[in-house]
């Protein structure tokens, strides 16, 4: 880890640096595979699966038969781990539904807004080693809730052809009925303009590499929404001398086996602190499975010294970190004092992991510093609001006049005259 | 208006058609603007305004003294009006506020959402011929609601080197103090990137030209936020042989006179009431001082006639429009079926003017069928969600088995140790 003393507030705006993803090259790359699928469709499709996966797909969508087989092959500690995070994540979300509320901004005037669920959302689930099925959950509980009449997925089949039985599991259990077998940038323009087998998407949510990165760009140009931008995974643990080091040095390594570029910053208020952690990662590195992973991550790291708490907290702020831990006595206070993060963990017990899989929070957050304008994936990601207003006789009668004479400053006269009209009619 | 009755289902893709806005020809101008702007701050901001907008700027704030010398520009009725509207759209946007909601999501397990202000916002307002400060109010106002710590507005100087009085009035009303003379998209990358004058923004708000449309999208690929994609402005009125044809009329030309690309639908239950509309668009169209711009736009609109209740609000979701009036008997019984709409104007009296102005509803909304994903602008546009979680001993002594289960089939397993190495020390 790259130490750094007190960092003075001109050196921070490089200390925020992430790595930049320059994904121009892969324009013309993914330009060709997004043309080729509106054009081609399921055609293309199978051509781009046997030429990137190497796999002969006859049949995109995944069979009944297929999902109903997964949850044999599944370890009944898993269904249960499963069943019991899917309950925190409903609870969290379901919480977050609001009732509408109608105002009378003007006696005769009143106003309101609903919200309504996306109706047709495609979720990516990336392949490679780890099934990352905690995914399909964090998606497609809020889009049960939501109520999207349309939800469906996308992950590429293994080298036999066939999805991971988690995930297969995980989608059934959230009630996905449609899943196809297409990966990568493919899979994101099939969803974004549909083809025969595979259904067209409002809205597309979902992690992914470059490729599917570059293709959600694209396609949110071309006008499907996209969840949010996407960058590598980062942690933030704010820590002081009373936090566990080993506990502290957990928490980085479990951000840094995610990826060789996983970003990974620690903040003590002591050098010895600092010191302590350190040494614990270097002992409970060489029981990782993925330690050649983590200790790339770790090259790039930061372990800060702020002598000043203040500091340390307007720093966080400036980072907005993906995710932040507050592993200190005081950490009701600083949380208070937390403007820009994706999901901020509170105290000695409270695991990055945790919210990764189970607390009920949702685990798609925005990283690279996104986390100043932007929230992670939850229940509003899934519905738009929509506003309404009604107007009475005696309402178009206070307001039509202040109507009139705005429309008449912005020059636009035909505005003013359908408030004019309907007054005339009203002498 | 192209007439049509009945329409299959099978035409309505193409008839819910908008103009593509081709902006790829503009990739490289604005790309350069951008690059220069980056590269040169306000020296760059000057010469840009000097070769587009024609004009040498010196000083790119507005002055304090141009800024209390606006009100004295502006009649009285002109500054009531804004003020009773400005209270209209507070009152509608400060009920949106949402009180923090705590889950216990497991015994021990607490998570909570909190809604921060995003710390800097810019604002975009355009110039030309009329000058859109009711813009103002609608992104001014929320930012301000919201607790936004710098809000900032770009808008072009005219040919003297002045912004309208209107603008500056009502930006000073909503607690704007730093307003810069630059448009364009020279204007947007200034704020995303920020000059030795102009501040750098999180997230960019406001309407614009094609270059500031261009160039929202680029900077919005690089980083910054913004607040939606942008095309011409729509309307589609839905009304029965009950609305009065002159209202219905005047509603559809002032969506016309906005600009030869704005969208303008009717759809009535009978050819008789269409035709009734359309001779009085024919009547009250020469009497507008832009009719020459509303007869280009009316060239391009649909009057549809549905004999089908059902059919006409399919139709409507299909369309999804930025504005529905829902000019019907039983406009309350068929809002409840609305699905995609920006805002919705319920009845007779409900003109959309009332929601471009005053009734409190914001008019920041999305274009192009973008509704059907999008919300427009609100209280939660300049804000987002912070997730919190906090965990007892106990609490983890639940649910640590779950997320150690969930990580281990993951295959990442530090986030199995983090727990793990907890739940030790607890032993």
């Amino acid at each position: 880890m790259k130490r750094v003393n007190n960092p003075p507030r001109t050196s921070w705006n490089e200390l925020i640096q992430r790595p930049q993803l320059d994904l121009e090259f892969l324009d013309g790359a993914v330009k060709k595979i997004i043309e080729e699928v509106k054009a081609n469709g399921d055609r293309a499709i199978k051509a781009l699966t046997l030429q990137f996966d190497k796999i002969q797909i006859d049949n995109l969508l995944v069979s009944e038969k297929e999902i109903s087989d997964a949850r044999n092959q599944l370890s009944d500690e898993l269904v249960n781990a499963i069943e019991v995070a899917s309950g925190n994540i409903e609870k969290f979300h379901a919480a977050q539904r609001r009732d509408r509320q109608i105002i009378e901004t003007t006696k005769g005037v009143t106003c309101w807004r609903k919200a309504v669920a996306i109706e047709k959302v495609g979720l990516y689930i990336p392949g490679g080693s780890a099934p990352l099925f905690s995914t399909v959950l964090m998606l497609g509980i809020p889009a049960k809730l939501a109520g999207c009449r349309e939800v469906f997925l996308c992950t590429p089949p293994d080298q036999e052809g066939k999805i991971n039985p988690a995930i297969l599991f995980a989608a059934h259990s959230v009630g996905i009925r449609k899943i196809f077998k297409v990966g990568g940038a493919q899979a994101i323009a099939a969803m974004a303009f549909g083809t025969e087998t595979i259904s067209m998407a409002y809205k597309i949510f979902g992690p992914g590499n470059q490729f599917v990165t570059k293709a959600k760009q694209l396609v949110n140009q071309l006008g499907t929404a996209i969840d949010m931008p996407a960058g590598p995974s980062e942690v933030l643990v704010l820590s002081d001398e009373t936090a566990n080091a080993s506990f502290v040095a957990a928490d980085l390594l479990s951000q840094a086996e995610h990826g060789p570029d996983s970003q990974v910053v620690l903040i003590t208020n002591s050098s010895q602190q600092g010191e302590r952690v350190e040494k614990e990662i270097m002992e409970q590195l060489t029981k990782l499975p993925r330690q050649h992973v983590a200790r790339k991550a770790l090259e790039n790291s930061l372990n800060i010294v702020f002598s000043d708490e203040s500091d340390a907290i307007d720093f966080v702020n400036e980072y907005a970190p993906e995710h932040l831990i507050i592993n200190t006595k005081n950490c009701d206070v600083l949380a208070e004092k937390i403007m820009n993060a994706g999901s901020v963990f509170l105290g000695q017990y409270t695991a990055e992991s945790a919210g990764d899989y189970a607390s009920g929070t949702n685990h798609t957050l925005p990283t690279s510093g996104h986390a100043k304008a932007y929230a992670g994936v939850s229940l509003d990601s899934f519905t738009k609001n929509i506003t309404f207003q009604k107007i009475t006789e005696d309402g178009l009668k206070t307001l039509g006049p202040v109507i009139e004479k705005m429309a008449e400053a912005e020059q636009l006269i035909a505005h003013k005259e359908s408030i004019r009209i309907r007054l005339k009619s009203l002498e």
